[in-house]
């Protein structure tokens, strides 16, 4: 049993199954066709303009890695100005252009994750409070926003309220007398805390606080405030602001405490797009409960998911991009004493980095329909739960990848000039911000208890080893899994003794969790089937089969326990899998070659001749 | 088959299972007992003794985080000459007190990593290389090392060679006429790199070089060299050092970069224990073969893998025990919006922080055996393979641990002012230096393989939900495991294509590593057993099922696959995991006394309330 070859499973596989013969070796790689299904056609022109406009603008240094904090600070509004100078991006990209938006953020988080940060704030958190929150009456700020003249920030966190954002305390109380709101930190609580930008940057806040009319609470709702004078840079009378301190990471972002005394804003900075309050203080909302308006209220961060996402492509890129070329040249051991041989041709060297390669392009893909969501007439239903998900697998699957880059380039990998490092400490927090994953896996699993039970899928079980590469049949083997992990988390939550629905819940979050992920891998994969089908582009067979199989390998257990895959095939998982990253290693350079990555982004290929 | 409950399995266990009765419920945890548990009452002394240090120590800082790279180094240097003044271990503890030197490097490493860096670099390389390999022709160095008068490194690595140490390329030839070495770095690739205390500090070094007697190369030997002059501090002529730079952490150490340029040392600088040059250039060594001398060369690293596991020992426990508080105090989110609840009270925070705590404790016990092992009369030959596999696992452990914790406390855990952040960074290098992790695992592999096969070991199945508390049971499944995996791993050496013994194996690393981890899960519970058997400190029973049912759950597919376990119990896993956490959550802040960290190694419990 134990003795199952990947040579026997060969002879197998390419006897007669249509579907397999495409895996068995990889001729070339063009690598023009792979960069445009990586770019994605709709965004590579977007990505080819951040590219040039990286490598050939100043302001992006390649040694800010060991810059004090507040010269990091400085570099990166020096970035960010250029940027917006340029029209790289717009500010209402996030409404309007959502792939030039999300192409810059994958293309400069392959050089450094403050500056997309920051972006992050500018253009997704402030802008998207402003184009997609705001109506005709906040226009006004978009022109100067542009080129960043005003600068802006999202301040919604507190220092007691984070996930919950609807517990948080600071009010926005209606005088009716001035029509004015009154935006006050009634606790120490209630001081806003993380907020990019406020530091030392931005003029603007875009403040949520609860909406109090005549005393009563209408919930959470956003303000325009403005918090710094345009041109003395002052902080505004009623303001304080504290620096948040020196950060694992994203020491070149100037995150602040906020605490609002008393600070008096015209009725007009209500973002009114959805509620309003009209001068004589009655309360107007699409919404028939506070809830919904909250939901809604809640809009801009459904792009700033994908926009994580994208920063967590561009740093997994870098990092495997250092890895693998270092891999290639990097010699240690060898058959002889004499003859040492470079570490990729080490069994665990190649599978350490090609399964977070497979994964990163297929998320990638994955992306690229997001995006094309937002553009469609109907924006479709699932985004919310999809760019959800997506933020928290890519966020963990890319910390979890630049471990293994940073481990894989040995004590190099250490070394701050040779990048991997600086990486991991700025893209630890893509797992918290814009919403902790351990919380969006929730509102996945959420979704799919919202859903409708399926009960007419397909049943079908791996037994043949043809059956492994037959992605139809897994799709619908993804598609039952999920089904029974939601059933599943319905029975649990029948048969909990908790009457209290959110307690109840509360005991089953790692079953939610799996069942999310268990869609997340459902549709992922669905995803990479359709790109296989609209143009075979090598090796995207192999990233899809590696993905998948190290997929089913996670969670085998399951399927073999519920007799979905037969203990034989189960068995010689390990062994196609390494076949598998053995057929693309003489690749890896080419694949490599096709991320076009700005040769600004990327240290020395060895990682130590700029020590001679 | 989904809904078989916990209920249902306590129903099961209660009735008449000695074993499992132990598991249902604690009554009440004995902190003093805990404690004494946790720090051996061999090193308890040690362990208290630092604690006090610590905490009255001046040198020993609260606000590091924040300093330069310059003032940090020159804080730790004040750090480590205030432990040497007042004799809190010994330069030749390392020899001489395993116990006093390893309680050291846990204890001061629940405050920062990088003084027991420093210490590492002092005591075991340095310490380790003059002791351990020295004669009474170096003990001249001894006390004057003591009391830091001078400062030692440790010189193996260079920019080519790290992991491959026999293929260090600096040369230290015997000149006759003078009786001299004359240490040399012929390539640019040659320079020694990554020395800890070179790049400041250091008055002497140990060098690896080659040994070369009238053109003939000996292979590998260990040298005195002195670097800096012990009055001025200056650089010696010959050498040229350079600092390493910034890092992703231990910006606190001074890793420096030497070049020697044809540096005369006296005979005698040779660290003699094992082989020899006598005054006319004839070569004498204990060993037979180079290779063997080779290894014994390397001793010293055996200690010190056991050191940088305490390193993780001490990081684990202070992260641990900063997120159990934190999420006792902080809260979020509740059944009603005006009742939020602690989130300890969400099972899958629980569930994130008491596996790995389950997983400390027990890593830490087994380090109490290794450090006792080095105490018997005559060390076991196990010594060198079980060293080097706890330094890999508590490193990737630790690893884990930290990200969770960071997480684990949201943004808070990523304001350097927490700490956490500050160990993610520094604890990074452990899965790498004194021996990269994926290298080591291959010796434990290595070792595997070379021992006899065992044929007659008792076959086991796990089939009624007692046999998942059985330990005397999973015991023996666990030492068929490893065995069934050497085996296999010998099984597919043999069937390789490769005739190159090096070549064949490079093929199978995974498989080498999957036998070693099983080795080692074996090893470490049959060591919890024994100390649960010694004496029943509440709650190790609970450490040692969540942590072997988590190892179980890892590998639960190939236990499933083998028939080692029936389906049915492999799907009660899950929840009895859940329920063993849920009953140890009400005694975690009492565990977490029990850990006995010096004040000033944690921040505020909440986290938060340095803000107002
Ligand atoms: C560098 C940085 C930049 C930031 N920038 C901004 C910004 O510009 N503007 C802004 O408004 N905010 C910003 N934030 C705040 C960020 O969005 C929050 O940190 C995040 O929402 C998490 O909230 P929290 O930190 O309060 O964690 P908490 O919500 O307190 O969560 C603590 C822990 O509890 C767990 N938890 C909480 N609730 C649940 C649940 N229901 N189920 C399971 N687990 C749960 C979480 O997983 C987490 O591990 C920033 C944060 C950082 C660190
Ligand atoms: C902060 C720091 C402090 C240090 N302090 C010291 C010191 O004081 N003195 C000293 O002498 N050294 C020191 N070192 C060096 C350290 O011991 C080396 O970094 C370590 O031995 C690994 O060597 P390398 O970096 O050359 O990696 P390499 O050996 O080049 O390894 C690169 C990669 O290849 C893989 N690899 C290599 N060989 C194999 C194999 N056979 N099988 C599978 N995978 C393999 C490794 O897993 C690794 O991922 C320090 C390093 C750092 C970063």
């Amino acid at each position: 049993m134990y003795h199952l070859r990947i040579e026997n499973i060969k002879n197998h596989l390419t006897a007669n199954e249509n579907e397999v013969s495409k895996v068995i070796g990889i001729d070339k790689i063009n690598i023009k066709d792979l960069k445009e299904l990586i770019d994605s056609p709709e965004a590579q022109v977007y990505k080819d303009e951040c590219r040039k406009f990286l490598q050939k603008e100043p302001s992006f240094t390649t040694n800010f890695y060991n810059l004090d904090p507040i010269n990091y600070k400085e570099l990166v509004l020096k970035q960010i100005s250029s940027i917006a100078k340029n029209g790289i991006v717009r500010f209402t990209d996030v409404r309007d252009n959502v792939y030039r938006l999300t192409s810059a953020f994958e293309i400069f988080s392959m050089y450094n994750n403050n500056i997309t940060t920051k972006m992050g704030v500018q253009y997704t958190l402030f802008g998207g409070t402003i184009t997609l929150l705001g109506t005709q009456r906040h226009e006004k700020y978009i022109a100067p926003a542009d080129v960043l003249q005003i600068a802006g920030c999202f301040a919604m966190t507190e220092i007691g309220h984070g996930s919950n954002v609807r517990g948080i305390e600071t009010t926005a109380t209606y005088k009716k007398s001035t029509q004015e709101f009154i935006i006050n930190s009634p606790t120490p609580t209630s001081q806003k805390f993380w907020i990019g930008g406020a530091g030392l940057h931005a003029h603007y806040a875009t403040v949520f606080a609860k909406l109090i009319i005549d005393s009563k609470d209408y919930g959470v709702h956003a303000f325009v405030v403005p918090i710094r004078d345009t041109n003395s840079n002052q902080i505004l009378p009623g303001i304080t602001i504290k620096d948040c301190g020196q950060k694992l990471g994203l020491n070149g972002i100037d995150n602040g405490q906020i605490k609002f005394d008393q600070v008096h804003i015209p009725r007009e900075n209500l973002l009114n797009k959805f509620s309003d309050v009209a001068a004589d203080g009655t309360y107007k909302s699409a919404f028939t409960s506070p809830i919904k308006n909250f939901a809604a209220t809640m809009a801009p961060f459904v792009v700033g998911r994908l926009g994580i996402s994208k920063v967590n492509s561009g740093a997994s890129k870098s990092a495997l991009a250092i890895a693998i070329r270092f891999s290639h040249v990097r010699k240690q051991f060898g058959p002889t004493e004499n003859n040492e041989l470079p570490i990729i041709t080490l069994s665990s060297q190649r599978q350490r980095l090609i399964v977070p390669l497979s994964k990163t392009i297929v998320l990638d893909l994955f992306q690229q329909k997001l995006a094309k969501d937002f553009t469609l007439e109907k924006v479709p239903s699932t985004i919310h739960a999809q760019c959800s998900g997506v933020k928290a697998l890519y966020s963990w699957e890319c910390i979890k990848t630049l471990q293994v880059c940073r481990e894989a380039c040995g004590g190099q990998g250490y070394r701050a000039s040779n990048r991997i490092s600086e990486f991991k400490s700025d893209v630890d927090i893509t797992a918290t911000y814009e919403g902790d994953n351990t919380v969006l896996m929730q509102q996945v699993a959420k979704f799919l208890l919202a859903q409708k039970p399926q009960t007419n899928l397909p049943l079908v079980r791996l037994v043949k080893p043809a059956d492994l590469f037959n992605l139809p049949k897994i799709l619908d083997l993804f598609r039952y899994r999920t089904e029974l992990k939601v059933d599943q988390l319905r029975g649990l939550l029948k048969s909990s003794s908790e009457k209290n629905a959110y307690l109840a819940y509360n005991q089953l979050i790692p079953w939610g969790q799996s069942a999310a992920n268990a869609y997340m891998e459902t549709i992922i994969l669905e995803n990479t089937m359709q790109f296989i089908k609209k143009k075979l582009v090598q090796p995207l067979p192999h990233f899809c089969y590696i993905d998948t199989l190290s997929k089913i390998q996670d969670d085998l257990a399951w399927f073999i326990s519920n007799q979905f895959i037969s203990v034989e095939l189960a068995n010689s998982i390990p062994f196609i899998l390494m076949d598998l990253c053995n057929q693309l290693t003489p690749h890896l350079l080419d694949i490599v070659e096709a991320f076009d990555i700005p040769k600004k982004a990327l240290p020395v290929e060895d990682l130590i001749s700029d020590l001679f």
